[in-house]
This record gives C-alpha cells, structure tokens and sequence, in this order.
C-alpha cells in the first residue's frame, strides 16, 4: 500500500449555508422540528427566506465541513462535492480550496443551482436546517476520481448522501476504489431523520462491512436501531462489528470497538453560539487522528478540540487556526 | 412640520462584504495600509479573492449598517443606494428589509455587479477594506425619492458616496430636500483617506451650512484639518460650527458643539474580534439618540453600546437585539 497523500477525503453534498439567529416561535409556526435537516424544493426554500432574518452566508456541506477541519487541524484534506458554476458554488470553491483542501470536481455549467441550507438558529445555540439540494443532485459516479480516492488514507462519506439519488452509485464505487487500495470507509449517520429514510440500507452498509468507521450522535444511533435507550443501541452496535464514534453534545463522546466502550469529555467552552458543525468538526478530529495512528482517545479529544472552536461562533468553519488550539491542549499534528 | 416617519435615512453605497482573517504579513505583501480603505477594479477584486484565506458573506456598506443598526434599536430606518439584480444584490435587498428597514432603490438590470468589499481582518482585530464599486456608481439623483427624505428625521451620507460620481448630485439633490423639510442633514467622513481625496469639498459642506451633524474618528477628523494634534482639530472643528461626535476607538468619543467638549466613555467588551462596522454601529445609536431628542451623553452612550455589540463578531450586521442591549444598560427606545 502505497503511503497516503490525503488524512482523509470527503464525499458529499456541496453546499454554502444561509444562517440567520431566530426566536423558537418561528421553528413552530413554520412546523420545524428543532435540530433536524428537512429537505425543500426551490419554490419552498423562496418562501422560507423572504420570512427569515438577516442572513450570513457560509460555506458549509457536511462532509465538506470535516475535510476543511482536518486543513485546519494541519492535516491533509480532499473533497469530492457538485456545485454550479454560479456565484455561491464559486464561493464554496473559493473557500475551501483557500484553506489548503484538493478540490476539483467539475461544476455543472447548468441546471439547478448550488445547494444551500437555510440554517435557522435559536437562543440555545441548536440549529434547524432546511436544504435545498440544487446541484448536489448531479453527483455521479464519474465524479469519483479513483486516484484521489486511492490516495486518501480513510474516505468519508455522509449520510445525507443518500438522498440525491445517483450519489449512492458514486459512494459504493468510492468505497469499493478505497478498500481495493487498502484504505478504510468511513460513514457519519448525519441526522436522525436520515437515518429514518435510510435505516436498511445503513444497516447493510454497517453489516456487509462496507463500513470501517462509523461515526453518530446518540440520537442517530438510537434511531439506526430503532431504540430509546443509548446502552441497547450501543451493545447492538458492538455485535455489528464496525469500530464507532457516537457525540453526545456536552456529556462528550463515547468510542466503541471489540475491545470495549470508552468514554471521552467535552473540550469545555465559554459561550455557546451556534452548534452549526460541532458533528462535522468533530468528525475532522478523530478521523484525522484515526488516520495518524493516535489512539481512540487522543483521536477523540481531537474531535472534541475542534468541535468547542465551531460552536462558539456562528457558522461550520473555523475561525481560528485548529492546528494552534490542539497544540495549546497538548496534541502535535506534524 | 410632519412627524417623521423615519428616524434615520441612509444613503450610501450598497455593497456586500467578504470578510477574511488574514496575518498582518499578508496585508505588508499586497502593500495594504492597515485599517484603510482602498478602491478595487473587478481584475484587482479577483486577484485578491483568489488570494486570501475562506471568506464570510454578509451585507454592509457604511451607511446601511448604520441605518440596519438603528432598526435593532428599535428606531425606523430607511436606506438609498444601488445593487445590481444578481445573487449578491438579491441577498444584500433581503438583510437590510429583513430587519425592518425600508429599501425600495430600483436595482440595476445590467452592467456591473453589486459591489463587494473584500476586508482582512488581522489577529489585532482590525479591518482593511478592498471595495469594489460596482453598481453603486450607478446611483443617482434619480434615485432620491423626495417623499422617503422629507419623512426622515435625519438624512445621513457616508463620505465614500464621493467616490461614484454621480452619487454627488444624489446627494446634493436629498440634502436640499431634507432642509427644506425642515430636517437634518448628517455626514460621516468614512476615512481618513477618502477625506484626503475630497477635503476641500467635505470643507466646504460643513462651511456652507449643507451639514447639521458631522461624524468622524479622530484619524479622519485630523485628516479634515491636516493636522497630527486631536486638539487643535477639535478646536477647527467647534470654529466652523456643525454639531459633532468624534470617535476615538477605546477611549470613547467627544461631542463638540458650541456649547464645549464632552467626552463619553467606550462601552466595556469581553473580547475584540472584528472592527469592521465599529463607526457605523456607533452612528446608529448616535443619531437614533439624536433623532430622538437624546441629550449628547445619552445619545454616545447608545452609539458606544451598538458599537461594543459588533465588534465581539465578525461582520457590521448585528447578531443580538440591540435594543435589548441599550435596556439592559438603562436606555429605552419606546
């Protein structure tokens, strides 16, 4: 196997975030369930903007997000996403190229424009998105570039993949590229009402060993196996064999393999601001350090480091250099 | 004379903000000076962009962040100024009606694009503007509407409107309509390069009665009178008759009438991120103050705490109610 020239390669939707503060009046009259992700068509994401609040404008995406923390962490980072060639995709171009991440799917010169999620924030930091796919919806397998695929220690895809309808076709050629080459599969659940749409075919993911890494939040986990109860849901994890990474906001994260379960606390903050991107942050840190050969818990700590910075402003990019914070707390990225 | 049905009206150049951390170094290469602002053609804007680091979108302009920040503090603001009908302008025209304030300015249908201030903001937090002035050289007398001026308790101009040329006779054009109403007529000096570029005819407007209100930082002030002692400045400045509220970063600001000098204290912060707005922010609680029938201290106080509100983030837009802020330190706006 040759070495890697990628920590890790992101694979999903491309998208730049319309964020704007709201009061949790506004989620109930417009029948938002706080929290979730809600796909909407153009002719719904039109209305839901003229009645929102100033907005700051983002870059964001999921995994897009993670592979910019890993830039940001000091690692290396490679992304493969749709855009149009419209002014938001040239500025999610733009931005995460700028921070060092390898970045050259081709933009679709027509058709529907780039995608964007209009994330609504509350006084207790939560976020609401709504998402309109737009231009996500092309990613197809010939997107997937087996090279930089070959090239990338761990590939990582996320859930919300699942809902353009050819990106599935480009995720099991990704996958299927990455473990011909040696390298690991990594999955995050993305939302508890992803995994609603999806249950079976995460489930067969995790259980065919498509999946090396699983990464969820408790309620995803808890949805993935149809549970109430966080232990259930974890002990029925450890019998499928993947090694897991499940957040639980403040009360830290827990790492899951054969080998047992292991807890690991928060990175403590000053003021919470916007929770846009703690997962994905998260995500950069222990998959990055997954990739360095750290172990469960530094990589974990790393996620944790990184997830502190995101929710202290708004937004799902980093404002300070990551790299500089793990450093502070004692862990060197070379 | 009618009641007004605005307290501020705005006129100013409409521009979009992409706002950038960058390390000082980067401003000594691209030979920027540091907390000015500088004109940009579309060939610089580009080259710029492609060069500095993931950016942050969100609407500004001088005199729309002052009028938006009136809004937040509970006043009625109005705004004048030129986008082009393209994606930026769509999101510039959305913020500012967003949060109440009235924007009816006919956006143009072709030539150039909104304008964008690309802006780094260095570890010290201080702000350097690259504008370029798209659209907003298409503004015009046209575009004055005299019944939204004659409604307005104080019509307010930011000096860099001096840089589109047309822009001049707009103003000229508002200002006589705003004193024949019976209103005031307030300016900003917007940068102590933007007065060298036109200091005999801001000289010239407060000498021949066009200004009522006049507002500076003590680097513009300095610059009107081309002199290095804040005090002889000040003592040119009460000669020439104006009211005028002179701010001076953390160590508050001055207003000068005939009646003497006051000096008003800054407001306390946790945490300097982001100067950008600083003087626009402190415009709004100013003239809101003003308009209101605020007495001098009680009209810088509420400017110092719009100020205080938005450098703690990125971006001149605010993120919290100021009037809530202003409550909570014992000024009520009804």
């Amino acid at each position: 196997m040759a070495s890697s020239k990628y920590d890790v390669l992101g694979i999903g939707n491309a998208i730049v975030d319309v964020i704007a503060f709201t009061e949790d009046d506004f989620l109930l009259s417009h029948d938002l369930a706080k929290g979730s992700m809600r796909l909407i068509d153009e002719a719904q994401a039109e209305k839901l903007y003229q009645s929102m609040g100033p907005a700051t404008i983002i870059s964001g995406g999921s995994a897009a997000n993670t592979v910019v923390g890993v830039a940001s962490l000091g690692g290396s980072g490679s992304f493969i996403g749709k855009v149009r060639n419209d002014t938001l995709g040239q500025a999610f171009t733009h931005d995460i190229r700028a921070i060092g991440v390898h970045f050259e799917t081709k933009p679709a010169d027509k058709g529907l424009a780039t995608a964007r999620s209009f994330i609504l924030v509350t006084p207790d930091g939560e976020r609401t998105m709504n998402t309109f796919l737009g231009a996500c919806l092309y990613l197809g397998p010939d997107d997937i570039d087996p090279a930089t695929v070959e090239a990338s220690e761990i590939s990582y895809f996320e859930g919300y993949l699942w809902d353009p309808e050819d990106a599935k076709i480009a995720f099991r050629k990704a996958a299927s590229i990455a473990h011909a080459a040696g390298r690991k599969v990594a999955l995050t659940l993305s939302d508890s009402f992803c995994v609603d749409r999806y249950r079976d075919e995460f489930r067969a993911l995790i259980t065919d060993c498509t999946i090396d890494i699983l990464l969820a939040n408790e309620h995803e986990l808890k949805s993935l196996y149809t549970t109430s109860d966080f232990d259930s849901a974890v002990d029925a994890l450890r019998n499928e064999g993947p090694m897991a990474v499940v957040t639980r906001s403040a009360a830290g994260s827990v790492v899951v393999d054969r080998n047992g379960v292991q807890a690991i606390p928060a990175q403590p903050i000053d003021r919470l601001v916007d929770t846009t991107g703690a997962g994905d942050l998260f995500a950069s840190g222990f998959l990055l350090g997954h990739a360095r050969g750290f172990d469960h818990r530094d990589a974990a700590r790393l996620g944790a480091i990184a997830a502190a910075e995101i929710i202290q402003h708004i937004g799902a990019r980093p404002e300070a250099r990551l790299r500089d914070l793990a450093a502070e707390s004692g862990i060197t990225i070379s």
